[in-house]
């Protein structure tokens, strides 16, 4: 599946934490846009989409969620809670964000201005595109 | 002051609260290193320097914090505490982050990669630069 887990160098001492994260060195993109995610009540479920073109890196400032991430041949479900840990999620996966713990803040970083024509948001659309994606990409 | 207050858009619903910020397009600037500041222990004070070209915007995703930007001609302190709202920073603008309250979540946006020699930490060199530079902005 088009996701891995990157780990940030965090700087810590007796003033506080500060994890930095460099667009195209610590991530494999520029950083177009980034947004965060917050107030999000209990039980709710999130995203239900997939990108074509677009990159992003998701971390978890404060608090804990997890993301299912699925594609049609494969589904990893990753709990998100430790800031200076990045899930990379490419092209043509599903995701699904869920169980936030109260006061989660979920950022996000994208390799893209927002563009409502890279989204594709019905599952049925979803699959039959990445059947064909990943058939063209050996079954990456 | 090369300083501002940036308001964003904050997308709230009963899924929660998602508030994107596009690099160029509400800010001032390419995204090019996001940074962000946890686990500061109460009483710390942070910052305490000031940048020759870099600039910035501070966003507190989570508890409040108050920043001190001062110049050698004024000095502003300012809560920050909404997410949706930024607090851009540009040259030359001496700055000390304080008051974080418990679990607080500062998130800075940096329109170039780190670079030190970029970094004035010592106020006596930061004052006599400003006074020079803000002379040459014809005391803007």
């Amino acid at each position: 599946m088009n996701i891995k887990m990157i780990r940030f160098k965090k700087i810590g001492n007796d003033v506080g934490h500060l994890t930095p994260v460099e667009g195209e060195l610590d991530i494999p993109f520029s950083i177009r846009r980034v947004y965060y995610i917050t107030c999000v009540p209990n039980g709710v479920t999130r995203g239900f989409h997939s990108h074509r073109s677009l990159e992003q890196v998701l971390i978890c400032l404060s608090g804990s969620v997890k993301v299912r991430v699925q594609t049609p041949f494969e589904e990893q479900v990753i709990q998100l809670g430790d800031s200076a840990e990045g899930l990379y999620i490419g092209h043509m996966v599903w995701r699904e964000m869920f169980d936030f713990s109260e006061g989660t803040v979920l950022m996000v970083l994208a390799s893209e201005h927002y563009s409502e024509s890279d989204y594709i948001r019905d599952y049925k659309i979803y699959e039959k595109e990445a059947v064909a994606y990943f058939d063209d990409k050996g079954g990456e």
